[in-house]
């Protein structure tokens, strides 16, 4: 592929074709890593985590990283500047690798593999004589951003930010496993966790690509955007409390079902956030206790995740929420209680790294490259805990029908190659832009 | 306890006292008997169902019954006439001893050792003059009522009423394992399950003594009435089918959110049955999938039983429901399916049998025995199996506050001994009305 004017990356249409046929196989070879034969399930901590960073370290090596998994299970992969002292800060590239149970094999591990593509292009090519790189890349694959295992997510960038907490200790899974016995399961030391930690002064920023997860640009026909913030996000547990009793001979009038109280509860999220501008609440998980085909249920339990653009309107829509479901519960002489499990405030993009982002993916010739389109994203991503030590920058890759989470989750090959051209060109715009 | 007039029973104060205390007490010691710690769980063909079997085949054996356990898993003790014919017919007297998930320790558990008892009496005390026994008494501890595990009930009476359909093989509990397997490591043979089977001519009736299940007895201050008639009852697996997607970046108007769906059939579950006489429907069991926080769930499974007092009110009202339920997945862009999984036609206790449970409560100082209430089940019972082969009657017990299926789940040690000395009455009834 030709050079548009103003690019400084050098390099040629078999490089990027390469490339992008490599990430697309190497998609196809993470997603047989699963614990769910006949589909894709990745938890934190798991056999399946330990076998991808493995599969991923020999990756890093093959062309040229220091690579080591850090003390929260992320794998990390580092290399100096050319010509240079070798102990320079970094800029990150990077996403996560864990996933959702039935999930697709994109959400996140696209922008890992794109992101070690970018590496190869910048080693292995000669860059524009005008440009060499005066700082490290390092690339970092998270190990939790999903939080599907223990209910809580971005464990693995919130330890890179510096911002484990030690109440998550308690957090268990499913099986009742806590995350400290799963740390130590591992063979991770749960008091060295911190040294998983960076500063803010070995880091020059964060640029990570990711699928949209959205259909907007595939609406819009075009391949790649720069992101301009990522939501506002608050993640609960509730939990209703009613009475069991049997189905057969308990009249309407003294059942407390717990149950059609937090049927009712799911609705009025809907109906709530409905009425809004860019809030979106989704009630992901619900069960029904003792859950007997005869009982009536005296206790349901339900997950509510919602996202918003700004952190005020988030926490006005919950206090509406959370008073509708007062009245329902009243209604129908239920207790419920609310545990957060989740908080994130609006994490907006760095104004450089943006217009690094936006330089990219006007290099390319990709669909719509001529004016990127600037997108929010109501999907949680990495960048979310490292905003807290360095800038960030993201660029979404086209999503056909914005199925994700979901086998059927796709993108395109060729999106994939414009992606790795935008973000290789945007390591540059940034080195150029560096005094 | 000085007999009333026209009481046939010779049991005096103490033997009815001694009588009660035993029942309370095992009802404690089978509670023990659990797979779940802390609370009470006891499934078809587990490991805890062989042992309660092995308990209560050693009462049977301590009062002079020939006990086994029978080709589904039913333990069956049997006693003949003190003088005849030990092959004469029997009447079979028991109730079930399976649990649903964190039940109480008597629904079911206290009917088989009520009329464990009422052996007892009817073996150890000199009975009236008048009256000596024309037919064996049989015991039977049913296997599977609530139909936890493999959620089809009335698996035990079924088989003794010859009624086993050779579908249910295939029927799986949460584990995945099917019913076939499961009665393989229980150690019985499904070739022979017919075996279980029992023959009109065999049999003389069946009664069974039950706690209400629901607060009308309790409300009335009376202890002990006569069951009219079992409650029709069908139970059905729904499963709803949308799409999985990402919780963020998926906008609501291109949702199709199982889930919310089966929240909204739920409700209208109660709505349409709440309108009606008579008609009880509940939803037991919901549960989401993926299940993840963070997805917009693509599918969701639910159950539905319904009862009521008429076969064709209770068909009418699930026309009523199923056009609901299309309605709702219409407008939400869902697809739905029902699996019947359970259909009894509502079964009458034979007349006779009724005036025998009535003579038996009239002979009793219980509060109410001056004329018994007689009250129609919606709760099923065994008896709706056995109806099939031989003529059923039912004795209910109070239950303070209607709570069961619940650990809350009581009776009065008081209203067990009426229940005794009422079924011991009862037989001797039936017995002087033969020819």
């Amino acid at each position: 592929m030709p050079e548009k004017a103003g690019s400084l990356l050098a390099a040629d249409e078999d490089s990027i074709a390469g490339a992008r046929r490599r990430v697309m196989a190497r998609c196809d070879e993470l997603a047989r890593v699963s614990s769910t034969p006949g589909s894709i399930e990745r938890v934190y901590l798991s056999a399946e985590h330990a076998r991808v960073n493995r599969i991923v370290a020999g990756w890093m090596s093959e062309i040229g990283m220091t690579t080591w998994q850090d003390a929260a299970g992320n794998q990390v992969g580092r290399i100096g500047p050319a010509n240079g002292d070798q102990d320079r800060p970094a800029l990150l590239l990077g996403s996560h690798l864990d996933t959702v149970p039935n999930a697709g094999r994109y959400d996140g591990i696209v922008g890992v593999l794109v992101a070690l593509e970018v590496v190869r292009l910048l080693r292995a090519r000669p860059v524009h004589a005008a440009v060499s790189l005066p700082f490290a890349l390092e690339v970092v694959a998270f190990s939790d951003e999903e939080g599907t295992r223990f209910g809580r997510a971005l464990l693995g960038s919130s330890a890179v930010a510096g911002q484990w907490e030690p109440s998550w200790w308690q957090l268990t899974d499913a099986d009742g496993v806590t995350l400290r016995d799963a740390f130590v399961t591992f063979g991770l030391d749960p008091e060295r966790v911190r040294e998983a930690a960076r500063s803010p002064d070995e880091l020059i920023g964060y640029l990570e690509a990711h699928i949209e997860q959205g259909p907007e640009l595939d609406q819009r026909g075009e391949a790649l955007a720069v992101v301009s913030s990522i939501a506002s996000a608050r993640r609960f547990q509730l939990a209703v409390e009613g009475e069991s009793r049997h189905a057969g001979g308990t009249p309407y009038d003294i059942r407390r079902d717990a149950l059609l109280g937090a049927s009712e509860a799911a609705l009025a999220v809907e109906r709530i956030c409905r009425a809004e501008h860019h809030i979106i609440g989704t009630v992901g998980q619900l069960e029904a206790f003792p859950g007997a085909v005869n009982v009536v249920p005296g206790e349901a339990r339900l997950s509510l995740d919602l996202r918003g653009e700004f952190d005020g309107e988030r926490d006005r829509v919950w206090t509406k929420i959370a008073s509708e479901i007062d009245a329902i519960m009243g209604r129908r002489g239920l207790h419920w209680r609310a545990q957060e499990v989740h908080s994130a405030r609006a994490v907006y993009c760095d104004p450089l790294l943006q217009h690094a982002v936006r330089e990219g993916i006007m290099s390319t010739r990709a669909p719509g490259a001529d004016n990127p389109a600037v997108v929010f994203s109501p999907a949680g991503h990495d960048g979310m805990a490292i905003g807290a030590i360095t800038g960030i920058g993201m660029l979404f890759i086209r999503n056909p029908d914005g199925i994700s989470h979901h086998p059927d989750e796709a993108v395109a090959a060729g999106d994939v190659g414009h992606a790795i051209q935008a973000l290789a060109e945007s390591v540059l715009q940034i080195a150029a832009d560096r005094p």
